[in-house]
């Protein structure tokens, strides 16, 4: 028997989540026939050298979509709200990482381990949540499921790669001219990030909360289903380079223990426990990067909520795998899996997969 | 008429608190007529320049404290508990920055704007607060008055200087091994500080909690005058050198609006209110670095409270000067202005103060 293969986009192919697309796909052998990388008219035409071969990137148009399964875009709200729906009508399914569709009634948002029966049926456009609402609504499912949730207080701890490129190089170039003790240019962020800890992530809305902020409110309420779900968020932005940290604080609607939430936890797929004080074991940031797993540690009760119905714990996660890139792949394979998704005309290609491969920066 | 000086010993002079004590001193002017410079053995027989003159260290021992009349202790829990009672036995007022007392019925633990009144009748010795809860209870008081608290949840960014010199010392090394490509030298900390949140501040409790997240419970149920305050904490270290920075969420027994608290803070002595979204203008540890003040920001209503009665706000503050030097000061200063500390016998010196004098570093 044959096994399928996709036609699959990459638009956004340059950014550092477009590559991270590229890379998941390949380490997580996904079947890929042929990878069709788009990009914006400022990267169009460059050549990045993927498992030996060079790919051409292309314009990121409507036409670019002919025969495309399976679109990954991640190219910013602006790119998604005008391609996804002409790459949808010529019958890819677009797996958006932007805000554009994230809220909107009709769309999909989905973790792959929360809500993958949310896809069912799907209108052409699924919306992969923001990184810091991913890592989050893992852990808190278990906990809706087994205790029910009544609010979630979380304050985040967010890295630079979230922002791009051009930020990783901004903290490296501070840090670097920390060093030299040569003045810090300040380009990307409204303030220095070197060796400080931004409360603004993401533009401010009239209500005084950030954007990122009131994602992590609204989305995870979607993705869990729980519409009324009271959540409270601070998100900083603080000189790490990759994957995202959170202090979680949560009201349960019945009682549970930390030795109970941590088996609980464990049992969510994708969902590592590393929690042991007295080694000084849980979740840190240098040690997710990389990894597509999601850490929770330092469970402990709260005993500011009475009836032992409060829980506190850290969570981290690679902000631009689980929380981006490897969701996206994800949410393919369950659409795979679940035929939910179909290959076009057989096009021939051999899946895309291969060993020791290293996926290439632009050339 | 005269001025009346004291003679003030500061107890681990040579560490990081203990060289910023001296400074304060005389930055505000404090009426210091002699200063007497104590510190364990190792450091015991050292010159540190002061005003140009040079101030041995003497070693820090019962006999040093003799002629005391204020004694400025910031050299760990251990020292605190045997030598604090040796000076205030012999007439020394001791304000200790160890956590050694703070928890002591007998003993004041002040914040020298929330709680100034706790001082009157003080034992000989007095409570410096931990760094993290100092710069919470001075909006949490102004909340406290107004419309009442009923539960705070607080994250902390934490800087390594309260860690003390040689965490300055690691996060440095490991940002110039970062630069120039060597591997990461890890001491002070159980993990790499450099680009990491490490969810550990202090050792852990057996409830889960680390000392550091249990002080920040314990000391601001005492200082707010709040014992059954509902208080859950997650303290975090940050690569940060100096200035705590707290993600701050509180339920308020009556209704509050955002303005309205902004103003209440505002009103507080040594609170200063940064907040305005539309010039990403909110408090920073890198620019409150240096200050004596707290600075709050990012203030708005929480809406996962019902009924108005939620805010969150974002706190930031020097920890090695209002979170530890700058407070001990302030209650000295206090217990000068109230009469609650007497000189001893006339020694005949010059109050302590001179024009742009710098501070020096241990010899």
């Amino acid at each position: 028997m044959t096994r399928k293969s996709f036609t699959v986009a990459v638009v956004g192919a340059t950014g550092v989540v477009g590559r991270t697309m590229i890379q998941v796909l390949h380490e997580r052998g996904f079947p890929v026939g042929q990878l069709r990388l788009l990009a914006s008219e400022r990267s169009a035409g460059r050549t990045v050298t993927i498992d030996g071969r060079d790919h051409e990137i292309q314009l990121a148009s409507g036409d670019a979509f002919d025969g495309v399964d399976i679109a990954l875009f991640s190219a910013g709200g602006g790119p998604s709200r005008d391609l996804a729906p002409l790459a949808a009508a010529r019958g890819a399914t677009v797996i958006d990482n932007s805000s554009a569709w994230r809220m909107d009634d009709a769309i999909p948002l989905v973790v792959s381990q929360v809500n993958p029966a949310d896809l069912e049926g799907h209108p052409g456009i699924i919306a992969n949540p923001n990184c810091s609402t991913m890592q989050l609504v893992a852990p808190l499912m278990a906990l809706r499921d087994a205790v029910g949730i009544e609010r979630v207080v979380v304050d985040t701890y967010q890295a630079v790669s979230g922002t791009g490129g051009a930020a990783i190089r901004e903290l490296e170039g501070q840090v670097r001219a920390y060093v030299a003790g040569e003045p810090t240019d300040v380009t990307v962020y409204p303030h220095q990030i070197a060796f400080n800890a931004l409360p603004q992530v993401d533009v401010f809305l009239p209500n005084g909360y950030t954007k990122e902020e009131w994602k992590v409110v609204t989305e995870s309420r979607k993705i869990l289903h729980l519409p009324d779900l009271r959540v409270s968020c601070t998100a900083v932005r603080v000189p790490v380079f990759v994957a995202h940290s959170e202090a979680v604080h949560v009201e349960t609607r019945d009682a549970i223990t930390a030795d109970r939430a941590r088996e609980l936890f464990a049992a969510v797929a994708g969902v590592v426990v590393q929690d042991d004080p007295a080694t000084s074991t849980y979740p840190l940031a240098t040690e997710a990067a990389g990894s597509d797993d999601i850490f929770v540690g330092r469970v402990r009760q709260d005993p500011s909520i009475a009836g032992d119905r409060g829980l506190a714990f850290w969570v981290v996660s690679d902000n631009l795998r689980k929380g981006a890139a490897t969701n996206a792949v994800q949410i393919a394979e369950v659409l795979v899996e679940r035929g939910w998704v179909q290959a076009g005309a057989a096009r021939g290609a051999t899946p895309y997969r291969a060993e020791g491969t290293a996926i290439g920066a632009p050339a």
